[in-house]
């Protein structure tokens, strides 16, 4: 299939590499022409330029690779240029809050697939763009409400097509729900864990595994998180403040010397994670 | 040297591995014959078996590799068997609330340096132990109120000897301190989180590598944590509290929709992280 790929940063170039490996001819589009030359350098794309209404005529698939607020207004400086039949897809971390502006931007003879790889680096940019972190993870595809079975399956095909691992799909609330759970909260907690050190200068000193893995995506891009979180606010404060309860009843056993408590919460939450990670 | 090891769960298993290899002869004591029968098979320990008294002649040094409430009543038992000059140290996680009573414990002519190996895995018994993960690892040692330099400087050079990377004295106070924030602390969270869970089946098929990454230890040992979290239940409640107060930075950033105050924090978290761990 010939697609363009709009934005060229991690997730993009990540993209655009694992579909021009696949097969696929890949355009790319970027705001400077220096990450356009390093894409067609590393292979990532067949061509490419920063203007996107140059190559819309040209593509079976769209994707939108861009931070969640742009969505919709690419699609519409977009919309005069693709064809009919064209597939439009994104990556963005959050949907139920893009997705009346999108639908309503969407021209006749077009298809959106809202879609969320869930794979990503903790930097930006495409010099940290590798088509590897794509392979075994999870994907979830959100059908709009006039989306047809044959766009879906074009995109879960391009999923398979990038080596995802987990394709399932759900509703833009179901999705949000779940999102600010397994992966909203744990960018909370890191940032917050990081933040509430005293800052002695020998914290690293004495660091050991559980640390750095707990700590590891504090290190965060704050202009898409933060665009992620208050496009998300209602899932994120509950899910926050179901965590802080458990957190609290760890605190009032200790508070208490409740050891029996303090078991029964440790089994509880082993069960689980043996029941969640199988290895 | 000669090194009694008594207890060959994790982290006597992987200390009676370590300095076998390094070339010291290792006797290990353990409650029943068949941990010995395996710690000898797999190339552990010279000798060995159920009575500790045994070979606590026969030892320049003993390691008590038991739980914290179990090492003082050790030492005791053990008192009329030692050899004057032999230098006797622990793993426990936790220091302050073991000291006193052990130190108490200690007979004339014998010393005591408490240690902590800042390694383990979250399984436990032999079959778990393993030398490797002690490599690189940090090893933090607290004397006591009448250690030696010479007694101090043997449980060092021992810590080198299995592999261990960064090797600092503290005090007990500052030890329990600095744990209950880069230990315990991660340990509640991950328990916290993953009981924070709404428990749809569905959340196995969501997960990405953060989540995955700050659950890892809410596989715990309920007995050993329950005990190393009541052991220093000050110093935690203290770090849980100042955690809670930043997320609660964060979820009012939410509430006010402050995006500027997101960005900062995130900004913050990300230059620490950075710092913290240089990879």
């Amino acid at each position: 299939m010939k697609i363009e790929v709009i934005g060229l940063g991690v997730v993009g170039g990540s993209y655009a590499g694992a579909l021009t490996a696949a097969g696929h001819t890949v355009y790319g589009v970027a705001r400077n022409e220096t990450t356009i030359a390093k894409a067609k350098s590393r292979g990532m794309i067949a061509d490419g330029g920063t203007d996107a209404a140059a190559f819309a005529p040209l593509a079976d698939v769209v994707v939108i690779a861009l931070y969640p607020g742009q969505v919709a207004a690419q699609l519409r400086a977009l919309a005069p240029y693709l064809r009919k039949g064209t597939v439009v897809t994104d990556v963005a971390g959050i949907k139920s809050v893009i997705r009346d502006e999108v639908e309503a931007s969407l021209p006749d003879g077009i298809e959106f697939v809202f879609a969320h790889p869930m794979a990503g680096r903790e930097k930006r940019g495409i010099d940290y763009a590798d088509p590897s972190v794509l392979k075994g993870a999870n994907f979830i595809v959100v059908p709009g409400a006039k989306t047809s079975p044959r766009a879906v399956q074009v995109v879960r095909d391009l999923a398979e097509d990038m080596g995802f691992a987990h394709i399932m799909t759900v509703s833009a609330e179901r999705h949000d729900e779940i999102i600010a759970f397994v992966s909203q909260l744990p960018h909370a907690i890191a940032v917050a864990l990081v933040n509430s050190d005293e800052e002695s200068a020998e914290t690293e000193k004495f660091i050991g595994d559980s640390f750095r893995d707990l700590t590891r995506i504090a290190s965060i891009n704050e202009t898409l998180w933060s665009e992620l979180f208050l496009g998300n606010r209602a899932n994120l404060i509950r899910s926050i403040e179901d965590f802080e309860a458990q957190l609290d009843e760890i605190k009032d056993a200790l508070q208490r010397g409740d050891k029996d408590k303090l078991e029964s919460l440790f089994r509880s939450s082993t069960e689980r994670r043996n029941r969640y990670v199988k290895r």
